[in-house]
């Protein structure tokens, strides 16, 4: 979407040579795309032809083909990978870098993980098990633990050398300069490498003063560092500030996505790992929970109209017009809310600045209101006839928009402040407040002023 | 926020030293800064202090002040600079690459923007004036237009002299070839240059399979391919193949950030040029019109109401259960249109898999209706004593709840085809559809079997 992308016209030609079995064409067809492709094209496939192009490609490519399932979902690629022994498993995730390993691995059911850790050589499962150890989504979790480092004494000749015999580092382009304990020392990109005589000795030439990650920092923190100082790598280092890791741009850049997916899901009360092809029974188990809570409070909304339920058996246009209230409310915290949790997110929102936003958010509170419930108050007294009705609603909006802003400004804040997600405050929770407040303040309203009503 | 950043350490430090006038060391303070940390301390300041400083910093260092305009908010920035003639500004803007002065210069006054443009150097305002001639979000507007490029004749060691001579280009880490028409060739990474001996001819080791961008893609586009092919960098060719610039991964970052917020924006409601600290007036003026929509809509679900007031005249309870019914449906409709969006923006939904969507997100708005009817059919039969009265409710919320799911799934992607970015398909409209047909539903059916409840 749009309708013809090339990926779409390789998708077509997968399909039509595994129809006619043109197995042969069909990997040279495989073996043309990059993985992030083929990831696309697996996706897409159902089920069966995806298990039988797998197989094909991963008998003739492992490699390539264990590039595509680390650009799959985790829910598509399990499925594929359960099918193999772990001692075949094994042999194929040390053609990936372990970062990427260990990502997949973690997915895998218990008993086969650790299996197919036993199997691996030594080196990588080490590896592995070791980014394993850290917590979710902390940097010493995603970070590539192949990290290209060179001692402070080499010169720049001898480290040129050094980096032509690499092999398998990944993506370099800073090289980091450790002491002899590996403590990292400074950095050098590789341009400056270049333009210095080789004899320069690399203390020289190296930036001392350089932004770093601890293996426990949150990989969100870690984002946005390579995102404000336009990073393409950022070192990872242990407690003792040995050069442990480092994490690139690219995987940076799915941490951002992850990350704002995450934050629009949890606004909609949706789990943050549910995806576009998550089975729908499993759709269903993990939203099934948000709405549940949302029945309960929209109980609670009913409740309050049965309150006030003798009010409206004497004035039912009351129970027509309660619903603006409650929409208009839900609508204006919801906008509200986006803006803080995204100014939260994208680290605009602090401490020093939070009263000076709710005060702005209380203000258009009452700015919206006022004019909205003007406009309200007017078409009620057309349709209804009676002014004090328009009266009563206009003044219930404002009530309810205003609370609207000053709940969906200080429950983020508040919950971020006891470092709980601040997009919990989802819409659905927010909502079912302003529905609750708006039918409190407008049949209120109408209760105690019931004698102009009627 | 969290509590103790560094970047508040500096605020603070700013602030004092502004208080008592200890301009040299706040000089010195501000010099050892990045650009990106300068710009928070500037966002926080109240407007007198921030004029201050950023004189302050321009006398001194206007490249770093410069570079810290590049990083802030247009509301902050425009402010600050409109207060300097046009030749100031000109000289100003000469210190920054081509693409980010662009950016800035947009957001000026359209007079004070053509007169800046006047003074500058020819090269300069020429490369800015291309800049602004594509269209905004193309990778025309946000590319550098300073790539290094090289002859497809030139010799490895050749291209390294070339790159030790070059200034002010701007992160280099793919060397681009060219013919000696500028078409682009090939790329070599910085990296394979220092793997082969200095007598190879780039030809021979230069990549000529590369993805490019044209200058008319849409800049989602752009970060689409750079992030699924893991890129730092991606040439952008005009319509004859020829080199006019390249985007880096930062800038890509800075689009997928802004891509995110625009559509968690645009499915609340709120503008997506608006930022936490717009000011009130400003904010009030961008949101009334959603608000606006929403009040057209909810006066509608509320003459539905209406239509069936003479029903809820002799059942007044189904005045606080209708808004049971009203506000599942907007929660499951939030839910399945955040699916759909995000599916559609990470390039997940495609039209061969639509229908699929559409089939699951029905199972699952049926499942979820059923179940939770069930549950909210015991609540009101214990409340109103009355088992049809829970049966109806059941019955309305399976219907809401797949409309809900229906519409939420199909108007996003009808809205892709018709190239309307589908996040418009907020939860404004979404949540007052379900509104409408919800009211219809459980009114409706009450109506049709008011006997059965009075």
């Amino acid at each position: 979407m749009p309708p013809h992308r090339r990926i779409d016209v390789v998708f077509d030609s997968v399909k039509r040579l595994q129809r006619i079995g043109a197995t042969a064409n069909l990997l040279n067809l495989l073996q043309k795309q990059h993985p992030a492709d083929l990831a696309e094209v697996f996706s897409e496939l159902p089920a069966r032809e995806r298990r039988s192009l797998f197989d094909t490609l991963l008998e003739r490519n492992s490699r390539l083909a264990m590039q595509a399932i680390s650009e799959l979902e985790p829910e598509v690629r399990v499925p594929l990978l359960v099918e193999y022994p772990a001692d075949e498993l094994a042999r194929f995730f040390q053609e990936v870098p372990s970062d990427d390993a260990a990502a997949v691995i973690d997915d895998l059911p218990d008993t086969l993980s650790a299996s197919v850790l036993e199997v691996m050589r030594r080196k990588e499962s080490d590896e592995v098990q070791h980014l394993l150890d850290h917590p979710d989504q902390t940097a010493g979790r995603i970070m590539n633990p192949d990290v290209f480092a060179l001692s402070e004494d080499l010169t720049a000749g001898e480290a040129i050398a050094a980096l032509q015999q690499s092999r398998d580092v990944e993506m370099v382009f800073y090289l980091y300069v450790v002491d002899e304990r590996r403590h990292l020392v400074g950095v050098i990109s590789l341009r400056r490498l270049l333009l210095v005589s080789p004899e320069t000795s690399l203390k020289r030439i190296m930036t001392a003063d350089l932004t770093t990650a601890r293996v426990t920092t949150d990989q969100e923190e870690v984002a946005q560092l390579v995102a404000s100082y336009n990073l393409l790598a950022i070192p990872v280092v242990d407690d003792e500030n040995k050069l442990v890791g480092v994490i690139t741009v690219d995987d940076v850049i799915d941490v951002i996505k992850d990350e704002a997916t995450e934050d629009i899901y949890r606004m909609a009360g949706v789990s943050s790992d549910e995806h576009i092809f998550t089975s729908a029974r499993e759709s269903l188990r993990k939203r099934l929970p948000w709405l549940g809570v949302n029945l309960v409070t929209a109980i609670l909304a009913a409740l309050v109209v049965r309150l006030f339920q003798s009010t409206i058996d004497q004035v039912v246009a009351l129970a027509a017009f309660m619903t603006i209230v409650a929409s208009m409310g839900g609508n204006a915290a919801t906008q509200t809310l986006t803006v803080i949790v995204r100014g939260i997110a994208l680290g605009e929102l602090t401490w020093s600045n939070s009263r000076k936003a709710l005060v702005k958010e209380a203000m258009v509170g009452i700015g919206n209101g006022t004019i909205l419930g003007f406009v309200g108050a007017c078409f009620a007294w057309w349709v209804v006839g009676n002014p004090y009705f328009g009266g009563i609603l206009a003044l219930a909006m404002v009530i309810n928009l205003l609370i609207a802003a000053v709940a969906a400004t200080l429950i983020p804040i508040a919950l971020r402040a006891l470092r709980i997600d601040p997009a919990l405050a989802s819409s659905v929770f927010i909502t079912t407040l302003t529905d609750v407040f708006g039918f409190f303040a407008f049949l209120g309203l109408a209760t105690l002023f019931i004698e102009y009503l009627v």
